[in-house]
């Protein structure tokens, strides 16, 4: 084999990227595989804009199903994103025999069985590692040298753009709407946040993980997903005092009855390993029956981060390739007859702990009334700050409850809001204490 | 083939895990491999003491060279720990054809070299993922995920005892030999704690890590290395002070003169990933030219953690035996031709800012005996504490020196220690302040 053919589909920034890589490190990527690495054709709709990274203009198509059947490649990464065309495009490159490295995330959450089951049938394999926390190296390492565990908890940080902007608003007190449109013009958030700041990639991520570490395809359906657009710095300063700090968290458990798949704010204590995790770093816990926590922190998106995990797939393809073997490792690292369907626990179930605050006008009863409602629903509460008396005017009241189901939370609160104690619906904070919780 | 047979080296702690995650979590690795794993014989100099875990008196030899030498097994597991018999060991086992996995990280800082070549012309395979950071998963990242990175940049808390003891001096103010003591007493810590809390065991670390990052195995010699014993509460109350904490580093830079690899006591600012690593826990930060910066924190080690990455190289072994593949990926992740011999750069030449310590009389003209030398070295200092003057009493003077050159520092604490203005021999302590330095 002189060189292993690499077809790329999606020319945006990742993708300029990937090409940067494959020229600048070319000596080294050579280095550990023995042959080059070459790029032989990519697609896009546009391939006049400059990416400003070099590239014969004779490699460049918009043809993406060019590149998927184009015999010469042996390795075909999908950098659209989205749906369509990249489930379509990807389940043609499988049936063409090539090896499939994406970065997908939305893909994988959406359609993962189905390609999974496609790279089976065609003995072909897929990577994904920059799906899930763009170049921190995850994936591969849960396949295999965590390989030995049963795991039992799933914690992420899965999206920059959310933790970019709770990190701004807990260490200057901004508001999410001023940080946003900040991050918007920066360029740092998209046009379109929705994705983002809704938790849907968050969630989208946490599908990947779960399948990678329960053997287990979720129904992206069943995830349950809240976003930070109704976190206000309010609740970030009562967290402090406290002693927690509130992140947009993956959070996945594995118990008798299933496993939790749900995305949320949640408030961490303040010296929880992803507590100090700020800005646009991603990080993920795992806890296995015998590695116990492992973390990792790293650059979750972006150009060069992102790049360097796709690379690092195309290189772990173009060994297998090299070695003459395909599908070494399953896709989730559970052979396809082993995935089970585990139900996913319903949010009614969660046992857990949570932060509540209330904005009641400060007249005498008041407290009564909303501590009436929560013990009647066997709900305890653990601590209080109630601000110091205005009167006739609106003051919040803050508790942290005792480990309880979320279910007699949810029926109190309901309680309360409709009857008038509260002047602005209740907010509700999940409170993430420790492994074991 | 039917199942695949592992012999394993060494039944102490490690490999009675390793016994047990083979026997409890046997349908796991049998849903992620295909095949089963069999425990086919265990050899050991004492197979009579009960190590807590099931296993047929049948498959216990007291001669090593049987496992190594039967034909039956596929994989030799070696947990012996030192140099010998082990390198001799896992010399023969390669040259029988084996895989081979171990957690020695005294052999590869050793005869890594000619085991790695030796892997190479039997076409044999080495794993060693248990050797550095225990549980944690860094290496094969560092050479498949991480693979399209040039590194710039290796921090480590690569031993747990010297970590424990920090954290405890730090969070107790307690002393070093009084936590030693009780750490030894519990178990925590071995009765001959040299290798341990001289920093060897973490240079033996470092110099693995060097060759996966850099592809440059290094002369172990050349690595300078400084542990904790000489770490005093002081020390740890006046690095608080600046906004620092102090752990033991394993720290090696790729710069255009070649490596610096060292290990030292280091001050870290508080706010750095590695700062709030407390306790028995390792955690690693590379840093790559695409990937930027990636943190790992987990167990390093203790029975089940680093028995978790022993079954997790086990696992990689047999995939690759059951695609019929050896060498899939060098030892090192660089092909044997393309490894180079970089220099080290001497302890001379580093520049970095520096803490100092100086126990003086506190008489009129001493501090500007002090500044004096320093002033004539070219060292310039960023701030200083100076303790409240006890007449004619002995008080300590700190100093946090601009960025300089280790020769000046050196000859300059030389020249204070020996011209007696010191009343004890001078502490110089690295301040570590971002990957950039």
């Amino acid at each position: 084999m002189k060189d292993i053919k690499i077809g790329l589909l999606g020319f945006g920034t990742v993708g300029a990227g990937v090409v940067e890589i494959l020229e600048k490190n070319a000596a080294l990527l050579k280095n550990r595989l023995g042959v080059p690495l070459t790029l032989a054709q990519v697609a896009d709709l546009d391939i006049s804009r400059d990416r400003g990274v070099s590239i014969d203009p004779v490699l460049l198509t918009t043809e993406a199903a060019q590149v998927v059947e184009n015999p010469d490649i042996d390795i075909v990464v999908e950098l659209i994103g989205g749906y369509e065309p990249a489930r379509t495009l990807v389940m043609a490159a499988l049936a063409c025999g090539k090896s499939v490295v994406t970065a997908n995330k939305a893909l994988l959450a959406r359609h993962g069985e189905e390609i999974y089951a496609e790279a089976d049938r065609c003995g072909g394999e897929i990577f994904f590692e920059a799906s899930v926390g763009g170049g921190i190296p995850l994936i591969t390492s849960i396949k295999e040298n965590l390989g030995a565990n049963h795991f039992h908890a799933i914690l992420g940080i899965l999206n920059g753009t959310c933790n970019y902007i709770l990190t701004r608003m807990t260490q200057n007190g901004e508001s999410f709407g001023a940080v946003l449109k900040d991050a918007q013009e920066k360029g740092f958030a998209e046009a379109d946040p929705t994705f983002d700041v809704e938790g849907i990639d968050t969630a989208h991520k946490l599908a990947v993980l779960i399948g990678l570490c329960f053997g287990s395809i979720p129904d992206f359906r069943n995830i349950y997903v809240e976003g930070i657009s109704r976190i206000s710095s309010v609740d970030i300063d009562f967290a402090r005092q406290f002693g927690y700090v509130i992140k947009l968290l993956a959070i996945s458990k594995r118990s008798e009855n299933g496993i939790e798949a749900r995305v949320h704010p949640t408030m961490l204590p303040e010296d929880h390993p992803l507590a100090a995790v700020d800005g646009v770093f991603n990080a993920v816990e795992v806890v296995g029956d015998y590695v116990g926590p492992v973390t990792w922190i790293g650059q979750g998106a972006g150009r060069k981060a992102t790049a360097s995990a796709v690379v690092g797939d195309i290189l772990q393809a173009a060994r297998n390739l090299r070695a003459g073997v395909r599908q070494r490792t399953a896709p989730l690292g559970y052979l396809p007859a082993a995935l089970r369907a585990l139900p996913i626990i319903p949010m009614d179930d969660l046992m857990g702990q949570f932060y509540l605050r209330f904005s009641v006008i400060d007249r005498p009863g008041v407290l009564g009334r909303i501590s009436t409602i929560l013990g009647e629903k066997g709900i305890s509460i653990a601590s209080m700050i109630q601000m110091k008396r205005k009167a006739d005017s609106q003051v919040p009241v803050v508790m942290m409850t005792h480990r309880t189901r979320e279910a007699a939370i949810r029926a109190a609160l309901e309680r309360i809001d409709s009857d008038g104690v509260n002047c602005e619906p209740s907010v509700l904070i999940r409170i993430e204490n420790s492994d074991s919780d």
